[in-house]
């Protein structure tokens, strides 16, 4: 089954709300083997939304809309629908009822415009709304399935869940087709050179395995079209070691996996404890660790040493190293770890360094220059990068990269 | 001048992803006076991707792609382009140069799949990416334009302010309407509160004024329609002045300003100086107040101490106030404050601590509890809030709360 679906609002269009709607949408249709091939944001405009449905209804086996069935003279998508289909429109005594109920039961005077909604395309059916009062409606003529759903999140997800997933389940079990995805993350190395350790998977055609690039980390998913969940579950699983064999301990995590939670439970499992000096980083290391539920375990103390005096006065960092090395060094940032380590007792610290910019920068020592020190039992040691974008960026890839570094580290100490 | 936006990219059309990039370009071609009629989704498909471009160039004047101009195989936007306007695809030197010299800064060796993003349609011309690799490109052929953006938003967003708005306004000069927006950022209050506050000026057709609740604070939309800039700038003057007489000191910002950047840039001018001693926001107020530059000058260090070792080592917390209080508790919360100042020096000081959860909670001291601390000149003094949501909800809420306290103090200290 192919589908096309059509977000309508003017609001929409103007960019005032950004649609979560049809992403969600995407996404339930994808989990029933239903292709989308293309989604379209129209107006509250009669003429283009029905050019659009009789597009769409060229390609498309099923269309379905979002929007335009609010009380007011904007909203006139299922006016629209009836025409395209050359259907009337025919008023849903259960709808109706619904309507004058939900009034009621606010003790609300109801508006002759209410009613409206209560109007479907003759042949259609309507589906009930738990939440408010625009019902949604289902279209089956020529072969073909048009589905009318209203814009508010809060109406649209449920009626999605209680009655289109249901119908359309119904509708395409002769389609026998599930899709299903894992997303490998990956990080260490650049979209490029991760694409070319696998590259001779790229070819795959069922399942397939594409390569994303996200701000400091690049994702690869891999989706399988199979006949059961069992099935697409293990052509996932084996093109999965293929990937995994070529990238080996680049991969992180899987899915919803976040590098500072598999951090914070590779620490917790090893019962090492960690603490954080932070000079441009700001903070951003901490707060991400933090963000793990758990994490008060680990996480002894972080600091946000910005200024000399703070490296002196919280890591102990001698004023002598910093005007000898200047505050981005190697030296510094090996200074830092070793210090949060001492001051709180912690197995493990990271000391970072760098210039995020936009000022700050030189020749020598460039914006997005960072050095980032690692104290182990073992000893310290610091690596030197340079990272592009903004501030913000330069801050995410630089917290990416250390807490990298502490994986790696923890993944050699089981 | 009419617009067509075509979203390029098969983890869009699935959902996995969420489109910011086509209604931020929406707003600003509105904002120029450009209408923009349809908006539409395809994957990484050259065949589906050449029909959606051949129908845009039958109904507008401009289409824009986002997405699709990466290094690897799947990105075939500028291809696709070429193939349409019968154009064959080139090199442009200028482009190669800026990738060469990109890696090169990184010190990483450029793979061959980089240099493609240097080609474009032979007659366009390319716009440089000052973030990333890939250049974008402007193609003007038989009356219409077509232009090809990158869509990762940190090299898109730049792109468009810096060429593509710059470019469109020479162009459009002769449009007749313009759409003006600006955007009051308002916190301390909760959403209905404020609507109430403004609630007479909400039926205003022109300017519009229109909430939004976000996370932390509610931002007021003013939107004026006008035949020139000058008659929409007044026209939000106007109302703008009568919305800041009902909220007053609730508006702390407009536009993209941060409440982060608005107490940086109030420190600054001010000469005061800041610590920071976090608990349970774990590091995230550090991260947000140096995310703006400059903030290296009044921020002397933060803390985050979440256990009761660091927070009695670092900012001098007595650990039988913390015994007989609860860590959780105003007292702490203000010892945390005057610790932070005391250690640094700082002007002022911002203690917080508070349980995020999700676990960790009792009935007296239930998850999203959070004591804030203020330490000034004046002395120190503290608030108790209950935050709902998730712990990284409770985090942002409570690191929102704290800045504005900050902010508020400010206010009253010119």
């Amino acid at each position: 089954m192919r589908a096309e679906i059509i977000s309508v609002g003017t609001e929409l269009l103007l960019g005032q709300i950004t649609d979560t709607n049809a992403p969600y949408l995407s996404r339930a249709l994808s989990a029933l083997g239903i292709d989308v091939f293309y989604r379209i944001t129209v107006g509250d405009n009669t003429a283009r939304l029905g050019e659009t449905l009789e597009r769409a209804l060229t390609r498309a086996d099923l269309v379905i809309t979002i929007g335009g069935l609010g009380p007011t003279q904007d909203d006139l998508t299922k006016e629209t629908i009836a025409e395209v289909l050359a259907e009337r429109m025919a008023a849903d005594p259960e709808s109706e009822e619904a309507i004058r109920a939900f009034f009621e039961r606010r003790g609300i005077q109801i508006a002759q415009s209410n009613l409206k909604q209560a109007l479907k395309p003759e042949s259609g059916i309507a589906i009930p709304n738990s939440v408010g009062t625009a019902p949604g409606t289902i279209v089956e003529k020529n072969g073909k399935i048009v589905i009318a759903l209203p814009g508010p999140p809060s109406e649209f997800v449920p009626m999605v869940e209680s009655s289109v997933i249901p119908y359309l389940s119904l509708k395409s079990t002769g389609a026998q087709t599930i899709i299903l995805s894992r997303t490998l993350r990956v990080c260490g190395i650049g979209e490029s050179a991760a694409e070319e350790k696998v590259k001779d998977l790229l070819g795959s055609a069922n399942p397939t395995i594409a390569p994303y690039a996200m701000s400091g980390e690049v994702q690869f998913r891999i989706t399988a079209k199979a006949s059961d969940r069992d099935e697409a579950l293990r052509m996932i699983s084996g093109l999965e070691s293929q990937a995994r064999e070529r990238l080996a301990d680049l991969v992180y995590g899987v899915d919803d996996e976040t590098l500072e939670s598999v951090v914070v439970h590779a620490l917790i499992e090893r019962k090492l404890s960690l603490a954080l000096a932070e000079s441009c980083t700001g903070g951003l290391i901490s707060h991400r660790v933090t963000n793990v539920p758990g994490s008060s375990e680990p996480l002894l103390a972080g600091i946000t040493a910005y200024g000399n005096a703070a490296k002196t006065k919280f890591l102990g960092v001698p004023k002598e190293l910093i005007l000898s090395h200047g505050a981005v060094s190697p030296e510094v940032a090996e200074a830092m770890a070793e210090g949060a380590a001492a001051q709180t007792g912690a197995d493990l610290a990271l000391g970072v360094t760098g210039i995020a910019g936009p000022g700050g920068g030189s020749l020598e020592k460039p914006v997005g220059l960072v050095y980032i020190g690692l104290k182990t039992p073992e000893g310290v040691n610091s690596t030197k990068n340079v990272f592009g974008g903004s501030r913000q960026e330069i801050k995410l890839r630089a917290s990416q990269t250390a807490l990298n570094l502490l994986r790696i580290y923890l993944l050699g100490h089981q």
